[in-house]
C-alpha cells in the first residue's frame, strides 16, 4: 500500500542550512576538547534580569550577560551534558530525516544514568524529569547557535490562519491564499520557509479570536478592504507571531490586531508587538515593532471628552453588553501599566480608563452590532482616521 | 478604499433554504395565533432520560419524549419567549446576510424587558444571563427545525484540519488539498455546504494532536499510505466531526482514530463514534459509528498474552515512556466502564488493564521512537493486521 518517500526540496535545503550551523557552532568544543582543555559552551543568559526593553527599537532584547557551561565543573555538568544530550537528539533527527516535535525532543532525550559516585554507591540520575526542563535546554540551544527551533525543523502544533489576496510558495506547493473557499489556510509550523510570491493588498489585520476570523472571512472582509486576515485564535503561537513580522517587515504591509478590550486582549498585542518575557531572545526575529493596536479600546467603548471622540456604543449598548471586570483583570492591568512599553500617553490613558471604569468588553459585542458596523464601519474607519495605538 | 461586496453563490443558496425551512416551521404558530389559540411549539425533550444508546445504529440519539411550550402558561412563557427571540434573531440574521456567532447571537439577544406585575410593581426581566442559556435556546432551534445551526450560516470557531489527495469545492473556490504546501485546509464552519469533487484515497486517519499530524504531514504519511489526513486538536469540535463523517459516507472512507492512550484519548474517540450526550440530538449527523479505535492501545504497550500480540513497546521504552495514571484518569476510566458503548469485549479489556497498570501513554511517545517508527510501521501494521478496536 506504500509509495516511495516523498521529497520536500524545502525541507532538504533546511537541513543541510541547519546541519552546517550546527557542525560549524559545536566545533570549537571539539578543538577544546582535542587541545586537551575543558569544554566550555558560553551563551546569553535568558534571565529576567538580562532581558531589555529596547525603546529605541521597541522590542524586548536579552542583555550582555553571558553565562559558562564546562564539563568539568560541579554545578555545570548536569547543564552542559543536557545541552550536548539535547544537540545530539537534534543533530540525528536533522539527518536521519525526521520532525521531532519539542514533545518528543523531551521523550527521546528521557532517561536515567546510573553511575557510582565517589564513596563507591551505586546512584541514579536522570537526563531530565519534566518537559519544562528540557524546553528550557531547548531554548540554550536556539540561543547558543542562532537559528529558531523551526530552522530545526522542529515542528509543533499551530492555531494560526490565513487568508487574502497573496500567493506563497510553502514546500513544493504555490498557494493561492484567495482561493480557501469558506476555510482558511493553516499557517504551516516553520513560517521561515514560505516564500512569498506575490500580494496585493494595503495592510494585515490580525484578530484574536477564531469566531470573528471565520465572521470576517466569510463576508468578503478583507476582498472589500483589501487585507489579508490572519488569526492567532488566542494568544498567539511563534509560527504565527513570525509570519506576522514577515509581513510587515518584508512586503512592507502596516499589522493592526483586534482584540477583546481587556487586559488579556492587550497583553495578546504586546506578544505581536514587542515579545514576550520567557521568549525575549526571539523578538528579534518574532516580534513586529510595528503593530498598532487597533481595538477594541476603552474609547471606542467610552468615548474620549479630552479628543471629542464619540464612542461607538450608546448608552443602552454599553448597559447590555459591558463585562465587569473580575479582580484577576484589575490586577493585571495594574501589571501592564507598570511595563515600560505600556507608558505612553494612549495607553496610559487606556488602562486609566479601564481601571476606572472596570469594564472589558468583547469583540463578539461589536459584531453583533451587525456584521456591516464591525466590517465596513469600525474597522475601515478606525484605519482611515488613524483611530489605533502605536 | 473598498470593494462591492462579494457574492458567495452557495451561501446565497443555504440562505434561500434556511430562511425557507424557518418560514415552513413557524407557520404552524402563526395559523394558532389566527385561530386565537395559545401558541404553543412542541419539541423533543434534550434530557440525559430522553437521551438513547441505540444499540443497532450506534449512535446516542434523543428518545421519544416531546416537551411542549406555550405561551399562556406562566411555567412555559420565559422559555417560549426566549424560543421566539432566538428564532427572530436568527431569522433577522438569515435575511440580512449575516454570519452570527453563538457568541453574539448571545449578545443580540441580550436585554432587559421592563413589565408592571398584577400588583402594579414595576419590574425587571433578563431575556437571558448567561451563555448557556441562549445556547440551550439555540439548541432548542436546531431540534425544532432539524436543522443544524452550521446550516442557518451561525459560525464558530474551527480547530479541525485536513491535507490529502482529494479536491473540494468551498465558497466559490476548488480547493486541491494535496497542494497545502507545509500548511493545511482549516476545515470550514459549515461543513454541510463543502461539495466533494474527487478523492484518491483509502481511508482517513484521525489524529487527536495537532503537533502529531504536524508531523505525519511533513513526513509525507498521507502520500506513501493514500491517506485523507485530519486533525481534531484536542477535543472534535461539530464541523470536524461532520466533515469526517461525510468523508465516511459519502465516500466511504474507513475512519481510524489516533489518541493517546488514556481516557481523554478514549472519549475523544467516542465523541467522534457515538456523539457526546449534550449534543445527542445531532449524532444523526455528526458521529461516524463505523469510526475505529486505532490506538494508541493498552495491548500495543504491554502486549496481549490472550491473542499473543507483542507489545510495541520495550520493558526499557515502557519505563521511559510511560505517565503514571492520576486519581482523575482512573475515575474517568471507571465511568467510560460503565457506559454502554465501551461495553464490548475489547473495550472492556483495554479499560481493565488500564486500571491494572494505572498507566497511560502520549502518541508522541510512539512518535520519539522515530518518526519512521510512527508513520511506516505502527499506523500501516496496525490497518493491515486489523489490530483496531470497533
Amino acid at each position: 500500500m506504500s509509495k516511495p518517500p516523498f521529497v520536500d526540496k524545502v525541507d532538504v535545503e533546511a537541513r543541510r542550512k541547519a546541519i552546517q550551523a550546527f557542525r560549524e557552532r559545536f566545533k570549537a568544543l571539539l578543538e577544546q576538547l582535542q587541545r586537551g582543555e575543558n569544554p566550555t559552551l558560553i551563551l546569553p543568559k535568558r534571565t529576567l534580569a538580562n532581558t531589555i526593553y529596547d525603546e529605541k527599537r521597541k522590542l524586548l532584547l536579552l542583555g550582555p550577560e553571558k553565562l559558562r557551561r564546562s564539563l568539568f565543573n560541579l554545578h555545570e555538568a548536569k547543564k552542559f551534558m543536557q545541552t550536548m544530550l539535547m544537540a545530539k537528539i537534534i543533530y540525528e533527527a536533522l539527518v536521519n530525516n525526521e520532525y521531532p516535535t519539542i514533545r518528543d525532543l523531551y521523550y527521546r532525550g528521557k532517561h536515567t544514568i546510573v553511575f557510582v559516585d565517589d564513596k563507591g554507591r551505586r546512584r541514579e540520575e536522570n537526563t531530565w524529569d519534566e518537559q519544562k526542563e528540557s524546553d528550557a535546554v531547548l531554548r540554550d540551544i536556539e540561543v547558543f547557535t542562532g537559528m529558531l527551533r523551526e530552522e530545526m525543523l522542529i515542528l509543533s502544533k499551530e492555531k494560526g490562519k490565513v487568508v487574502g489576496n497573496m500567493r506563497i510558495r510553502s514546500g513544493n506547493d504555490v498557494i493561492d491564499l484567495s482561493k480557501m473557499g469558506h476555510g482558511a489556510w493553516a499557517i504551516e509550523p516553520t513560517p521561515d520557509l514560505i516564500e512569498f510570491i506575490d500580494v496585493d493588498a494595503d495592510f494585515v489585520l490580525v484578530v484574536e479570536k477564531d469566531a470573528v476570523f471565520q465572521q470576517l472571512h466569510r463576508y468578503g472582509f478583507w476582498r472589500r478592504y483589501r487585507a489579508i486576515l490572519v488569526t492567532s485564535a488566542g494568544q498567539p503561537d511563534r509560527a504565527t507571531r513570525r509570519f506576522v513580522r514577515r509581513l510587515n517587515e518584508e512586503l512592507g504591509l502596516p499589522v493592526y490586531v483586534l482584540t477583546d478590550a481587556d487586559p488579556y486582549g492587550w497583553y495578546i498585542y504586546s506578544v505581536f508587538k514587542i515579545g514576550s518575557i520567557t521568549l525575549s531572545y526571539e523578538s528579534e526575529r518574532l516580534a513586529t515593532p510595528k503593530a498598532k493596536f487597533l481595538g477594541v479600546s476603552m474609547t471606542d467603548i467610552f468615548g474620549d471628552p479630552e479628543t471629542g471622540k464619540k464612542p461607538y456604543l450608546s448608552e443602552a449598548e454599553r448597559k447590555r453588553f459591558i463585562i465587569k471586570a473580575k479582580d484577576a483583570d484589575i490586577k493585571r492591568a495594574e501589571e501592564l501599566y507598570n511595563y515600560k512599553w505600556f507608558q505612553t500617553r494612549k495607553w496610559r490613558k487606556e488602562i486609566e480608563i479601564f481601571l476606572q471604569k472596570k469594564s472589558k468588553l468583547e469583540i463578539e459585542a461589536v459584531a453583533s452590532k451587525g456584521l456591516k458596523f464591525l466590517a465596513d464601519k469600525y474597522i475601515p474607519e478606525k484605519i482611515e482616521t488613524g483611530d489605533f495605538i502605536d
